[in-house]
């Protein structure tokens, strides 16, 4: 082992190479503190020819590689096994944004960017990167990339997977992909650039990418409007954008449960309308003359009987207040008592009846609990989360009935031709689950792909590919 | 063999197998002459389960396969090779369209379906499936997807790549991948759908796809503008995509020769403007008031001095008269002498420059040839056609000096970062340019990813992935 860390040292630099335990710490286990493992060391490659050395020191002496870029993963995508012989492949000092052109909006962007910096750079050429979620003071774009992310905006402009033009890449033989020139059009064999998205880092290491850009929102319009199911929050939707087209880019729901519990726990938060509802939806609008046209669609759909209430957020402070509430609904729960979260799919017109009968089906297997659904509706994918009868002790409620209850809602997710995995991944959380109900096929190719281009299975062991033999131990 | 051939009869059916080589003699070329094969049968499945019994069949007999549709390949993609042990998979009697659900714009088609077809069934349906091409009246959803399929409206509504939704394929272990649910987020592994669109049936066999619809367009209007130069074009996409938007969905280049080789060698066709330019410009916008607005626009782009003269088709026959002398091109090329066809790619900012330089170098190389580069400006992707001098003997201009001119193109090309192959693939035809100019990194990925999901090389052997000695004799 050593001599791994000798020559890492030789060939990037003493200081790129960290083993000092102390300073390896926090990179050890994930931000929600599900996960704890252990490395060899902490490898922070300044550059894309550093991450290749780094790939072929690995490669020749059989060691594991972890990438990691902001540490956010949700399922435990960043975090080594104990076993302690693994090296964390850190992208952070990556950082460099290597150009923006404002006329193609495309940005070429290093892994390493954190998303809020390339979002601040995009504004300043006028322009601006259009996905965005909780984590984007963190996230780095690697990351981003490399777990599909989605968030808040993808009604209008689609996961990372639709942002992304090309990337640059170390494959897990050492050699440097570069994808980064942007063709509209380009048919020369598998699509590398789309293999790697949300492939979390187990098919080699993604070190920089083009990306699109967007014109600047010229006018943003919110709205918090009271309807009296996830039915009528998606015919809401649908009438909004046959008028209004592409403008409606965010469309999220929110259970009375949810912002009662936000009101609660969540200091300086207030109820946004007086009319009790059992969902709400946050809107927001961007385009022309953004607020009389969004006020005109909910005076629509109101004579139309589809809303119970509505308010629009005059200035930017009452749009914040509303985010806020939809941002601090995890931490509501958390607040409240234990909860398990599930990051479902399924097609968007089955949403509606899918929440209602998987929550009443859950809630009647396990008398107490309350099933809270909110998020993004438009994309067909909600935050599935069961929440504790009040009391409970979390320590032992986790496992049970908790592994129970995530089993039955991926089970009802799976009948209904949906996804365990919305835009959070696999990593090392949804193994068991996924090789459930994954399916033979698809899991056999994605065995086969891994196999096909990281043989010594080097990059992020444990992750995203369940082993021939049961996992057993996710929390 | 004859086990094979007993074995598919007893399992499929007798009359989905045929051995008559009068019978499958038609199959055995590609559509222009270039590619002549032999194959063992013809093998015409009309379901998925049976099309995955073929499958199991030709692994456990060690049969190759080449999947067919419309057999419309540029590029030799659907042709076997002379050596007669293969079995042709023809997908046309998987022709059913399963499903079009008018309320999620989304369809369930099979891969035999000739696009035509659909696109009367969309129509029907009040919606369209808005990708379309030359050979649409024979080309199959199966051979669009298999091959990334462009056409004339990549500019609003992007490739193949963008308008599947998910796909049903049997995969080459025999196993049936159902991907056909719809999800707007799905990060489940890597994507497979994503990884089959373009895979040119090397890594298994596309069985069916859900498609996405758009809205029926409510009113075209199509107009020829004559502009100096492909700057000048370039600066005019520009200029109509900031005040238009999305609204211009084809936009397509045509040089001077061309049009006089169309107007010389093509019965019925007129010259539709008086002022004669150097390039032309053939644009369709769709929306509402579409023959005012592009009207509006082309006055501003001549007050502007981007434009030479202009005529807008006041009714649908002279649109049509356009398009025709657009999609008369390469007859018209034909009949003027040999001419070799590249379908190629660079940056859309990069391809005017592209154009005169390359044009002017490959012509000084060569004295006598002409360079006609024409279509996708928009896309960054033309066809850049070189074609002999006047009494040119075809059959030696081909091999000589036409091969050295290919691979002048293609070097040319990805020194400038583009691709060798835009929307047609790589067939047999492209695998010697391909090995040569692909590089080394994703050549060795492209195998390592055949090589695990198909590791017998029973899927469409020959095509696509360069052999790892150099292939020959690519016409």
């Amino acid at each position: 082992m050593n001599s791994t860390i000798d020559r890492l040292r030789k060939q990037i630099g003493t200081d790129r190479v960290v083993t000092d335990q102390s300073d390896i710490q926090p990179w050890l286990s994930d931000w929600r503190g599900l996960y704890h493992g252990a490395a060899l060391a902490l490898i922070e490659p300044r550059t894309t020819a550093e991450v290749a050395e780094v790939v072929r020191i690995a490669r020749e002496t059989g060691t594991p590689l972890v990438p990691q870029g902001g540490n956010t993963s949700m399922v435990g995508g960043a975090t080594p096994d104990s076993s302690g012989t693994a090296l964390i492949l850190s992208l952070r000092r990556l950082n460099t944004i290597r150009r923006i052109d404002r006329d193609a909006r495309m940005a070429v962007v290093e892994a390493g960017v954190i998303l809020q910096t390339f979002h601040e750079a995009a504004e300043a050429a006028g322009l601006r990167f259009p996905l965005t979620l909780g984590a984007r003071g963190s996230a780095t774009i690697g990351g981003l990339i490399s777990t599909n992310a989605g968030g808040t905006q993808v009604l209008r402009f689609g996961t990372m997977r639709g942002l992304v033009a090309g990337v640059e890449a170390v494959l897990p033989d050492g050699q440097i992909y570069d994808g980064l020139t942007a063709l509209k059009k380009d048919n020369r064999g598998y699509d590398l650039t789309q293999l790697l998205i949300g492939a979390e880092g187990t098919l080699g290491v993604v070190t920089a990418a083009t990306l699109r850009l967007v014109p600047a929102a010229s006018e943003t319009a919110s709205a918090w409007i009271g309807v009296a199911s996830p039915h009528r929050a998606l015919d809401l939707l649908r009438s909004m954008e046959a008028t209004s087209g592409a403008a409606i880019e965010s469309f999220e729901i929110i259970p009375a449960h949810d912002l009662e519990l936000v009101l609660e726990h969540i200091p300086g938060t207030r109820r946004p309308v007086a009319t009790p509802s059992a969902w709400h939806v946050l809107i927001d609008y961007v385009g022309h003359d953004a607020t009389a046209r969004l006020t005109a669609m909910i005076e629509d759909a109101a004579g139309r009987g589809l809303i119970e209430d509505a308010t629009i957020g005059a200035n930017g402070a009452q749009a914040a207040a509303f985010w806020r509430i939809r941002d601090s609904i995890s931490e509501a729960e958390r607040a409240a008592g234990p909860t398990l979260a599930h990051d479902i799919a399924v097609a968007v017109d089955a949403m509606p009846e899918f929440i209602e009968s998987a929550g009443a089906t859950v809630e009647a297997r396990f008398p107490g609990v309350t099933v809270s659904a909110f998020g993004h509706l438009g994309d067909g994918n909600v935050h599935f989360h069961v929440n504790a009868p009040k009391g409970t002790d979390a320590a032992t409620w986790r496992s049970n009935p908790g592994a129970a209850i995530s089993t039955l809602v991926y089970d009802l997710v799976t009948q209904a031709g949906g996804s365990i995995s919305a835009e959070h991944g696999i990593g090392q959380m949804k193994l068991d689950a996924f090789a459930r109900t994954g399916g033979t096929a698809r899991l056999a190719a994605l065995r086969a792909i891994k196999q096909g281009l990281d043989p010594h299975g080097l990059f992020n062991p444990g992750k995203l590919i369940p082993p021939l033999a049961p996992a057993t131990g996710a929390p």
